[in-house]
C-alpha cells in the first residue's frame, strides 16, 4: 500500500523547477510513496518527461492559480480555490492524499490549512513545529511563528502536541518537554508562562521545567515549548547565527594565501561539520493541530532540502499523527 | 579628572579572585580611570598587595555583605543594605563614583538600582542593553530580560534610549533603529508591536522598520529593540548556538589523527575568528534609563571579560549617558 503525499508543486522561490526533481529523488528512494504534483499541467508535463519507472507513483493535479508569496492570507483562501496550494490541501482533506507539502507562503497555507482541514479537537489553534540541531541529535520546538500571541491553555495543546510528534514520528521514549523560559531573578517570565507550566506539570507528560535560549541546543530536553512570536524569533536567530559564523571562517580562512592553505587542510573536517548543521536537513516544519497532515518547505529549499521535506511528510503519514495527537487529546482530563 | 568606577568586587562565581586582578589590569590600561573596590575589607586588602603604582587610583570601600545568586530581589534590596552591590550603588547615588560594576544577580541588581537611583523622568521601567556581534561590527540590542512584558510606550523608550547610546557611547552617526518582529504573512506580529512602530516612526529616531532575528547580525541595523523575554531567549540561543558550533568544531577536528592535523593547521585561524566572537568582548550589559550608570557583568566572567565590563562603564561615563538620555526625552513632543 503506497503512501501518497500532494505537493504544491508551484510554490517557493524555484517553483517547479525544485519541486519536481526533489519529488524524482524522494521517489527513488522510498518505493513506498506516491506523489502528486499538483500545479500548471503543461509546465508539469514537460519536467516530469522522462523520468523513466517512476510513471506509475508520480501523477499530475492541475491547478490553474498560484499563491504569490506577497498574497494575503486572506486573499489566497478568498480568490485562490484553485492554486496548487489549495488544491494540495483538497486532496488530503478528500482522502486522495495522505499528507501535503508546500514551499509557499506560509500564512496563507496556514489560513488555507486552517479553512480546509480545520483544527483537531480540543485544539485552538494549529503551531508550526520542526526539528532543530542539537548536541547529540535535535530538538523539537514549537511555535515557530503561527501564533503572535499564546495563552496558557494553548501552550500546554502545544506541549502535548510536540511530544507526541517526538514520540510518536522520532521514536523518542517520554520525550523531556521543557517550557522556554527567561531566567532573571526579579522576573522569572510572565504569568502565562507559569499557568502553561502547571498545567503541563499535572499532565502526563516528561515535563523538566523551564529551559532557556540555550537550552535548545543542549541535548537535554526534546520538545520546546513557546508562543510563535517568541519561537520565530529564536530559530530566525539561530540561522543568523549560524550564518554570521560560516561567513566569519570563510573570510578568516581565505584572509591571505597561507590562511587559505590552512583552510583547505581543514576543509574536509569543517564540510563535516557544515554536514551536520546543514539547514537542509532539517528543512520541513509541520503545520500541526490540523485535521490532516500539512508541511511546510522552506521557500528558498533547493533539490534536497524540499526532498527532506517530503520525508517529514511521509515520516508523519506512516504514523497518521492528527489520529495520534487526537488520542492523546482524548485521554487528557481536561 | 579621574573617573571613577564602583566595582562590586564580591559578587559572581569567582568574586573578588576576578575582580581586583581585573581591577587592576583596568587600571593599568586607563589611567583616567579610579577604581572603589566595595567588599570585605581584609579579603580586598590581601589581593590587593602588591599592586605597586596603582594604590593612589585604587581604595577600599567596606561593606559587610553579599548577595547570594539565589537570593530573591526583594530579600536583596531590604536585608541587604551593606552589601557589596547595594554600597556600589550607593556610591553613584551619592556622587561618589561615576558608574558601578557588578557581576551579581541581575534580578537583585535590577531591584537595588531602580530602588537607589531611580529611573530618569519619562522612563517606566530601565532595560538592559548589550552589544552583540554582527558581521563588520556590532548591534546594540534592548531588552535583554529585565522586562518580560513591555507596552508599546516602553517600546519606545527602549529605542530612545537605544540610539542615543549607539550615538553618543559607541559614535555612530543617525544609528539605524529596528523593532524585531516575525515575518509571517497571516500575522505580522502583534499589537504591541505595532503600536510601537507607529510611536517609533513618528520620532525623530532614524527608524528602518520591522527587523527579523537573523538581520541582528547582517550589520544592516544598529539598534534592535524588543521585550524582555524575546531579547533574553534570541541573547541565550545565540549563546547557545555559538556554543553547539565551537564545540562540533573542536570534536571534528580532533576527531582523528588526520583530522587533529587538519586542525593544528588551521587553529591559527580558527583562533583569530574565536577572537573575533569571543563572548567576553561583549562583555558589560547596562541597565540603561535609571539616575546613573550601572553595568552588569556575566557573572561566570573571567579576567578579560571583567575588564571589558568595566571598560563599558568607563565609557558611558565619559558620555555622562544618563544625562544624554534625559535631553533626548525632553526634547521628545509625548
Amino acid at each position: 500500500m503506497l503512501t501518497t503525499i500532494a505537493v504544491d508543486a508551484m510554490s517557493g522561490d524555484h517553483g517547479a523547477l525544485v519541486c519536481v526533481p526533489a519529488c524524482v529523488r524522494f521517489l527513488r528512494e522510498h518505493s513506498d510513496a506516491r506523489v502528486l504534483l499538483v500545479g500548471d499541467e503543461k509546465e508539469l508535463g514537460r519536467l516530469t518527461a522522462g523520468t523513466a519507472g517512476l510513471e506509475s507513483r508520480m501523477d499530475i493535479v492541475h491547478a490553474s492559480q498560484v499563491v504569490a508569496m506577497d498574497d494575503s492570507a486572506r486573499d489566497a483562501v478568498r480568490h485562490k480555490k484553485d492554486s496548487s496550494m489549495r488544491v494540495a490541501i483538497d486532496l488530503v482533506k478528500k482522502g486522495d492524499a495522505n499528507a501535503c507539502v508546500s514551499a509557499g507562503n506560509t500564512g496563507a497555507l496556514m489560513a488555507a490549512a486552517r479553512f480546509v482541514l480545520k483544527t483537531l479537537p480540543g485544539i485552538d489553534r494549529p503551531a508550526i513545529i520542526s526539528a532543530i540541531p542539537a548536541v547529540g541529535g535535535h530538538t523539537h520546538m514549537l511555535d515557530l511563528g503561527a501564533n503572535a500571541r499564546c495563552t496558557a491553555e494553548q501552550l500546554f495543546q502545544f506541549a502535548l502536541m510536540g511530544s507526541i510528534t517526538a514520540q510518536e514520528v522520532h521514536r523518542l521514549e517520554q520525550p523531556r518537554v521543557g517550557l522556554l523560559n527567561i531566567g532573571e531573578e526579579e522576573i522569572k517570565g510572565h504569568e502565562i508562562v507559569q499557568e502553561a507550566a502547571a498545567l503541563v506539570a499535572s499532565s502526563g507528560l516528561n515535563y523538566v521545567g523551564f529551559v532557556e535560549g540555550n537550552d535548545i541546543f543542549h541535548g537535554d530536553v526534546d520538545v520546546v515549548v513557546t508562543d510563535g512570536f517568541t519561537g520565530n524569533v529564536a530559530l530566525k536567530t539561530m540561522e543568523g547565527v549560524a550564518k554570521m559564523i560560516a561567513d566569519l571562517t570563510r573570510e578568516e580562512l581565505t584572509r591571505s594565501l597561507f590562511t587559505r592553505l590552512q583552510g583547505l587542510t581543514a576543509m574536509p573536517a569543517l564540510r563535516s561539520l557544515k554536514a551536520r548543521l546543514d539547514p537542509r536537513r532539517y528543512n520541513g516544519a509541520t503545520l500541526v493541530g490540523l485535521n490532516g497532515i500539512v508541511v511546510k518547505s522552506h521557500g528558498g529549499a533547493d533539490e534536497v532540502a524540499f526532498c527532506n521535506a517530503l520525508e517529514t511528510a511521509l515520516l508523519e503519514a506512516h504514523t497518521d499523527l492528527p489520529a495520534r495527537i487526537s488520542k492523546l487529546l482524548q485521554e487528557q482530563p481536561l
